[in-house]
């Protein structure tokens, strides 16, 4: 990836190929061309079935899901079925949300409905969304309590439910120009933030039996969830599509209701207001009125508010984990994945 | 209902409030928008909100459930969190497959998507299936074991699955000419039977614990499903659109590899069969090639091979419980139910 400017931290690479063996499980035996849909999304297959590597993607939901096992003293591997599950529901909602969003394309490669049709890539949404549950069936392997496997099946539950109605909330926000801050987080919270903070829950739950520090590992995760998608909002609008895929400007010309918009709307005063009401009232934002908006949004300095309130929110994150005595290699990786989520280019 | 020559047998009046009452449980502190769509699909609101109340179906499978639960010596209503999650499971099918077929209207009232919009129609279906596996969390208020509880998230989750795969069949079948009656049993046996398997199944576990027992439900739930769902595939061609609310030839119109086209494609020959072939490989159905198909399947008398073998596979349902110890009113009940499916106009 050129002109990335911040690496991966190497905790993704520890885990990397235990995800990666842990999603095959899931796909096995599963023959109808339906999960070739999915495996081409996953990046295993390019679209006439042919094997194919991939990076596919940072898998930072189930990255964190094991890592807070190991944190709070678990066989990371004991939460490797949570992992995975959190990791397909995940990709089940981008399969769903690049339907929704009418997207071509995801990571310069086109996406399921636009090879398969929408009627199919529905399908192979949902499916992949029951095969995140029954991964879940592989927690029994590994000597956990059924109550744990039940409390893992519900905290997943809960989360998606919540993905759902922040996604149902997302796209209300696109037809109203009454959006504010406060709704923005209420938003995230739901479609970004829940399903972070259950990775984090159910690893930690797989890897202690203390209640104080499975909230702690929820509460870090929520906010880390925050913090991680206020920086997507940046990156979808000044980011350098060689690193993030989507060209400059793509959730301006989608009139998305993310943060540096909505802080926008709030602040801005007499005439620029009208300017950005006016553009964001009209269907197609086309190349002038991106200009123009990004031109309020600098003098508005919406990038810097949008950066702190990121770094506002990785801080608390940390807050939360400060005073558990975890070891000191796992404190810097947790440090890192924050750091890196808010410094992040890609 | 006008038209209607067969009644809802009783069973189905018996259950009704509590199912009802089951599923309004499921909604229970649900205050997004995004609920109302669902409230609106059962329903239950109209399409401004307002409180509306219409038969809303025959909760056939909430029905099956409770019914098999009561046979094999359970108390219904221990089962009633599994008869809503399998209802709330059909009727996430159903709001997708809407969005699918491209569907304005079922039964006469407009579907969600035409109101709401195929990209929130879609996040109002996955929701209604997480809150099918939420509410299986009723179950542990009725004093069942954890262990059945993880059991009916497993069977839920794999008659799911079964379900969407069949509903990729069906919909994969719509492009092809060479769908053979194996096939479409393979398909309906994942898109319609498994989750009436399903319905059985978990009523029987939450009634007993003999694994006999419990296994002749389910392959009477098999074989029901098929049953009913040869009865639909009659309806959708011949029933009359005031029973069925769809218009007459409505499966012809759009191309559905249903049983009568399956068994007349496979069975037509010389002239009869390239007329077939060439109306199928058009992308549209007009008036005329409809009655010419309805001509066709009237000369292969393909209703009458629809009709007997939906009666086969009723009275394969039948054999299964035949030597099972069931009280006589229960027989009756269950007896009542397979005649009813297969002999009903709606």
């Amino acid at each position: 990836m050129k002109g990335q400017t911040l690496q991966l931290p190497a905790v993704f690479e520890r885990y990397r190929d235990d995800i990666d063996a842990g999603l095959r499980v899931a796909f096995n035996n599963r023959e109808l061309p339906l999960y070739d849909m999915m495996r081409y999304h996953l990046g295993w297959l390019d679209e006439d079935g042919r094997p194919q590597s991939r990076s596919g993607g940072k898998a930072l939901r189930s990255t964190l899901c094991l890592l807070a096992c190991e944190a709070t003293g678990g066989d990371y591997r004991r939460a490797l079925p949570a992992a995975v599950a959190v990791e397909l529901v995940h990709n089940f909602s981008l399969i769903h949300d690049d339907i929704q969003d009418d997207d071509r394309e995801r990571h310069h490669r086109l996406t399921v409905w636009s090879i398969w049709g929408k009627p199919q890539a529905i399908n192979a949404g949902t499916a992949m969304r029951v095969l995140a549950s029954l991964a879940l069936r592989g927690l029994q392997e590994h000597g956990l309590s059924i109550q744990k496997q039940l409390d893992a099946q519900h905290l997943l539950d809960k989360s998606c439910l919540s993905m759902i109605e922040g996604q149902y909330l997302d796209i209300s926000y696109e037809s109203r120009l009454d959006v504010g801050v406060a709704d923005y987080l209420d938003m995230i919270d739901r479609k970004t933030a829940a399903l972070i903070e259950c990775a984090l829950e159910m690893g930690a739950l797989f890897g202690v039996d203390d209640g104080g520090v499975i909230e702690r590992f929820r509460d870090f995760g929520r906010n880390l969830g925050l913090a991680f998608q206020m920086r997507d909002d940046l990156l979808g609008i000044w980011g350098d599509e060689r690193c993030t895929g989507k060209p400059r400007g793509n959730d301006i010309r989608r009139r998305k209701k993310s943060l540096p918009v909505v802080y926008a709307l709030e602040k801005a005063e007499g005439g620029m207001r009208q300017e950005l009401l006016d553009i964001y009232q009209k269907g197609v934002v086309d190349d002038a009125a991106l200009e123009r908006v990004l031109r309020g949004l600098e003098f508005l300095k919406a990038r810097t508010f949008v950066h702190e309130m990121a770094q506002e929110y990785s801080r608390r994150a940390l807050l939360e984990i400060e005073r558990l005595d975890l070891s000191p290699i796992i404190r810097r990786d947790l440090e890192e994945v924050v750091h890196f989520l808010i410094e992040r280019d890609f």
